[in-house]
């Protein structure tokens, strides 16, 4: 999909017209700077996943206008033939900086910065929006998801339901990095090395004239991979009764284990817990219990909480969609304007609702960790060439209510975004997708418990440098003249 | 995407591990039957809209492994080389039925049906379920919004927040299907010929120095395509004043109408009412006033309600996604095997949840319409072989609540579904999207107003024939055995 398509033409219309407009104003190579940011997290929690960001790389290194994208823009009689030449000779020549994969992410920081002539820095709009909202959201969930399962396995099961192939393959993509164990989405595998599996289905059970029949001939091909769909029929007094006389009958004489069963509908805490009996009874304490029931985090979390006997979730279409929330609302802004001496203009966008007020001006994010505990303190948002000194106490300072103060010592501090493109050029190296969750499993470890409570969290200092501050109040008081 | 690529490899694991057990024990080329059907429709409504058959036979057409699917197959160590070769050789053989794009379309009926070689009609489920379950779930969503806009214009706006690149590109083509007049999205334009719009973003307006100078140039490149977005500072006290001097000055001189304005922030109902007003007053009664901030079925109904001068509607993230109910959960189920003799074998299956008992046997659908009226009475599901005579009166029947009975005359009875494959040769030929569209809207036409009701609908009859209805509960007895 993305990876062997040009995705340059999946944009809005009105990306098209400003970028004509700015062309025939003579405005197109003037340098704007732009932010993606978002405004809240999903499902109420403490922080968001980012994810997406080696798609991004892609769409940015791909992006050309075929000559049938030409004829199609011509076909729409409002482009300049001056204008569909520059796109037909389109060379991409901005800056680009992100947060890399896996950090957790906060409201009103910039997460995607672009710099470059306002033409292109406006056109690659929509498909960044598109790119991170997208895994964002599953990346967001899936680390919800995984964070109830308290280490047990979770499996990405939600093909089926996912809005589209994109969403079914990249979901599988940021889902594990997120924190899942695997998938059983088998392209996800093959293209991005997602651990996929899976046994049987119903339909396999249904097959066969008996469950039993259906189990054993399962044996007999896949000995060493053997989960049991055990409700087809009735899970205590058929389903799980079978999966224990298959592994006596079939793998035990060949010295095999027998994986474990899985439970699809019913009273899964109920279930889980009789079949836990049973096979303990019957010699398999090791064998498994997975369940997959339209579960999500608060399922998850009910059914630990009452007992359930369940060492494996399969997640389906609460996770692909995040059905809870299936909108991770990130925007794209413009921040700043160089003028025709070359200097940088921020620019605001005001609103009735004050939480809609963008953050002007070219911008760093740095997040600061205490040495001693290695926990993220908060992030503080500066002038693109500002220098924090990390042998001097810094002054933490809430960007609403200033009188809310922290001096923070003994901190290192790390600049949050890395650099993609330089003028066009790719700059980075994509990590591949286990260092990427790894990265993601670690940073989660640096925020404070009270930051991933799943209801309620505490909020995450994103706080802005004094000049930083200057600059946002200077231009709301400009602005603010009747 | 679709089109371009390959999508055999989009599937779940367990699809291989059954394919390839069924080949192992000589199964794979027993005949089997399968439905396709949901349980539910979204948010509470009276029906759900078919969509995603175009993208179904691209699939089916495209079936095939390549030298790298058999490679990475083999990687796996638990496929045999037989099932290997089989899969290098695949060919589809399957019969496939479906109901046209376009249709109403209600709980309990086959809405695609596949009758093929085991190991084949069980291997698609996964994609006909994606394909179907995504299109159907936005195309529904769409006929709702369209369908609170009492006629108005709809554009559906939601690329940035889709999930993902094929959730945005299909979604703008389910959208238009269910009753949308076009989108944002331009390569859904390129390549469905959905008709795609757009003007300007707020970045526009604050790219220049002052708002008039923005709508002004904006104007003298666009003169035909002036919608103006007036929210930027503010709406009644900037934007509206400044639109209407851009189209004194700029466009009256020239002989040219301005389009409108479109409101995207802020008390819609309010702003518009104004807005309106201001319009009016200047002599511009004929500029339309768009209106694209989270709206959905419920918030457009209300802002219609509460007076809000609205001619145009922008539809974001709450239709590409389908917010309020993100899911359409069709099932792919067994319904049927040959048995060595050819003879047909109904299966079904069980569940504690009543609901979740499936229909089983090889199966049409009916719709039986009123002959004078043109309405639709109800569905009958029946076995595959029975014929309806239309010129007798027919006795429809509750499936469950089998005394309630409707005797109807003077009807005509329509097979809802239309073979796409024969043996796998594609013998279909599907109809452009301006047909499907239409279709779409005389068929909904054709549902009594009580089904079309947003909450608490009037359930539609999907009803049995006596002899399917004998079938079901003779499996249902022999099941029913301790």
């Amino acid at each position: 999909m993305m990876t062997d398509n040009n995705m340059t033409m999946l944009t809005d219309f009105y990306e098209f017209t400003m970028a004509n407009g700015y062309f025939e104003k003579g405005m197109g190579n003037r340098r704007a700077y732009f932010d993606m940011f978002f405004r809240r997290v999903p499902d109420g929690g403490g922080y968001a996943v980012m994810a997406g960001v080696e798609q991004l790389v892609d769409y940015f290194k791909n992006l050309t206008f075929t000559p049938e994208d030409i004829a199609y823009l011509r076909g729409r009689n409002c482009f300049s033939e001056g204008f569909l030449d520059y796109l037909a000779n389109f060379k991409f020549e901005c800056d680009v900086w992100a947060v890399p994969e896996g950090t957790p992410i906060f409201p009103g920081e910039p997460v995607v910065t672009v710099a470059g002539p306002m033409i292109q820095a406006q056109f690659v709009e929509t498909m960044i929006l598109l790119t991170v909202n997208h895994q964002t959201l599953v990346a967001t969930k899936a680390n919800r998801i995984t964070r109830a399962a308290k280490g047990r396995t979770v499996l990405e099961f939600g093909s089926r339901r996912a809005q589209g192939y994109a969403g079914a393959i990249y979901g599988a993509r940021a889902a594990y990095i997120g924190g899942c164990n695997g998938t059983a989405c088998v392209i996800a595998d093959r293209d991005f090395r997602i651990p996929a599996g899976g046994t049987m289905a119903h339909s396999w059970v249904q097959m066969f004239d008996t469950e039993y029949e259906a189990f054993k001939s399962y044996a007999e091909i896949y000995p060493d991979n053997c989960v049991f769909l055990v409700d087809t029929y009735n899970v205590l007094k058929s389903g799980v009764p079978n999966a224990i006389r298959v592994a006596n009958e079939v793998l035990a004489p060949r010295g095999i284990r027998p994986k474990g069963i899985r439970l699809d509908s019913g009273d899964i805490a109920y279930l889980s817990i009789k079949a836990r009996e049973m096979l303990d009874a019957a010699g398999y304490p090791d064998m498994q219990i997975m369940a997959s029931n339209s579960l999500d985090e608060y399922l998850v979390r009910d059914l630990l909480a009452q007992g359930a006997r369940i060492d494996s979730f399969g997640i389906g279409e609460r996770l692909i969609t995040s059905k809870s929330e299936p909108v991770f609302g990130g925007v794209y802004k413009l921040v700043a304007v160089e003028n025709d001496a070359g200097e940088i203009i921020p620019k605001i966008k005001v609103s009735e609702n004050v939480e809609k007020i963008t953050t002007p001006h070219f911008k760093k994010v740095y997040r600061f960790f205490d040495k001693l505990t290695g926990k993220a303190l908060g992030d503080v948002l500066t002038l693109h060439d500002e220098v924090i000194h990390d042998e001097q106490p810094y002054t933490l300072f809430h960007p609403i209510h200033t009188w809310k103060k922290k001096i923070v010592t003994d901190y290192e501090v790390r600049p949050l975004q890395v650099q993609l493109f330089d003028k066009g050029a790719c700059v980075y190296e994509c990590p591949d997708i286990e260092t990427i969750r790894n990265y993601c499993h670690d940073q989660i470890d640096t925020l404070w418990e009270q930051i991933r409570r799943f209801e309620n969290p505490q909020t995450y200092y994103v706080d802005y440098s004094k000049k930083l501050w200057q600059v946002k109040n200077d231009l709301l008081e400009a602005c603010n003249v009747d």
